[in-house]
């Protein structure tokens, strides 16, 4: 029976070592530092040969070291005759660079997809990525996990009433409609319209929120505009309570001084990304998703043992 | 025709001006910089349909923004139909890194090479590689340009008399030759011995340096230990004045302080990497190497017109 090793670089350390408790594996002994001028060192303490190894990193800010310590992680585990190598990314970094939205734009979500091909991936295990297109990117098997289950969850203990699930913008309310199905609530949408150029912008909110507990959705919070806006565009229609939420919390630049100053009540978020301590305010509250990826990575070991009894 | 363009990411912009000068193009319209959670963002300002382009990006430090920002530029540049792409690396970050030194290393000069390929370079015009294996990591053409004339022009300005080439380790004989036929001078070579484990290194002085001017070449200067070392042993052994010269100025961690306060009277160096203000010391002389990837350019350009006419 092949091995099953879980080796983890500088993205998510805590994450991964929840993984392995749930799996109920030791994490690989590796260490990924620095030369003296900054280039990526690579220590693998232990042997891989013939083992199923499974690499966990998300590609979170800051987005190129943490793609390169996966890379030369995954060039290290191919050199010594790792089985399979397996790259678990629960936050997958330039998903938002899906398409040339302008003249001579790059396509970075694509140019990763390739560059971890290259470096030596076997498989993909990944979470809410931006765009779902994002997995045709790869010729390679991607095994995409839903953060809404786990938010849902978290939601449902609360025994909140009255709650309708929103969108702060109309490209995620496929993603509302799933909160809302688990919570059996309804939606509603906000629909910015900028009437003119060099206008503001309007938000039109569409769907009952007056004296309702809103849940907001979105995938990403980069730097909180857009969600921060709907919450207090919420409030001021009417809402009893605002709750937020997503799977990634980027919270770059102004996002927690925003969310502090905003009618948002609670935050919730879950570890894909660690939020580093300054990030960390009382509103906030995170759910791990090292169970629904201990699950996932057990689940392509088994079919990786299985598919080896049919070759 | 096809127009020949060039493009500059954020590692040598003013080597690319001074190529741009050389040439007698002007620089391409780009800008390279950052969003707000710290991913890359590339705007091209021109068309480059049906252009021969040249990127002018070292991969110094910091190493994975700036691999990261060429690969970026390189996909937006093929799919905005350039005709070709050909990567000019004065310093080519990594190549340290080129075999398995010890077990379960990763070769990571040969996992940049796949990359750059991966996005979509069409050849590659380097510059005094570590190894000059690493050309072969590359299915595309290698241009391996030569620092060891510009240095050695340098010192035939000088009209310094006895001098001796040395080189600081054994793996550098083969350039000091180069260096020494050039400035018409012998060699010598210094042999550093660990008598037993934990006992310091001996500096043994192969050949003759006493009451001369010596020369110290290495291709990189990282930490300067290896050559400031070897400097302060000659002086020891006699030596009238002590110059060191290197292609890539590297010089991280305590290099700076360790070249002020050791018995090296000049370094002399390129520009392949900038050296930011704190790095700049009276000691230094920096050449520039753009009149040489000018005149390189030119010819991969004039390659690629004449190849044409015989499709
Ligand atoms: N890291 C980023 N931060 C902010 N905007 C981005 C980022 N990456 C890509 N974009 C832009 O976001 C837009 C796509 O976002 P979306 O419409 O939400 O899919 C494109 O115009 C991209 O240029
Ligand atoms: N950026 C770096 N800084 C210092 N040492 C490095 C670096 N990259 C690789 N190495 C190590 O340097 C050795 C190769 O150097 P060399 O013997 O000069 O070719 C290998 O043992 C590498 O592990």
């Amino acid at each position: 029976d092949p091995k099953l090793k879980v080796f983890t670089c500088n993205a998510n350390p805590c994450l991964a070592e929840a993984i392995c408790e749930h799996i109920g594996v030791p994490l690989g002994k590796a260490n990924v530092t620095r030369f003296s001028d900054g280039e990526i060192q690579v220590h693998i303490n232990e042997s891989v040969r013939g083992a199923d190894v499974f690499v966990i990193q998300s590609t979170s800010a800051p987005v190129n070291e943490h793609l390169m310590e996966l890379l030369v992680m995954v060039d290290a585990l191919k050199r010594a005759s790792a089985k399979s190598i397996n790259v678990v990314i629960p936050y997958y970094g330039y998903a938002r660079q899906d398409r040339k939205a302008r003249a001579r734009d790059p396509i970075t979500a694509k140019l990763v997809a390739n560059l971890i091909e290259t470096a030596g991936a076997s498989r993909v295990i990944t979470m809410d990525l931006h765009a779902t297109q994002i997995q045709g990117f790869f010729d390679i098997p991607v095994d995409h996990l839903l953060g809404v289950p786990i938010l849902a969850d978290y939601f449902l203990t609360k025994n909140l009433e009255d709650i309708v699930v929103v969108s702060p913008d109309h490209g995620g309310v496929t993603r509302a409609r799933k909160l809302a199905e688990r919570l059996k609530a309804p939606i509603a949408i906000i629909d910015k319209r900028r009437p003119k150029p060099n206008v503001a912008e309007i938000m039109n909110i569409v769907g009952a929120v007056e004296d309702k507990v809103c849940i907001l959705i979105d995938d990403i919070i980069d730097t909180a505009g857009t969600i921060t806006l709907a919450a207090n565009a919420l409030a001021e229609n009417g809402a009893k309570e605002v709750y937020a939420c997503c799977t990634h919390p980027v919270l770059s630049g102004p996002a927690i001084e925003r969310i502090q100053h905003s009618k948002i009540k609670e935050l919730v978020v879950t570890d894909t990304i660690p939020l580093p301590e300054e990030k960390q305010i009382e509103k906030t509250h995170v759910l791990s998703v090292a169970p629904l990826m201990g699950e996932a990575i057990i689940r392509v070991h088994e079919e990786l043992s299985v598919s080896k009894l049919f070759n």
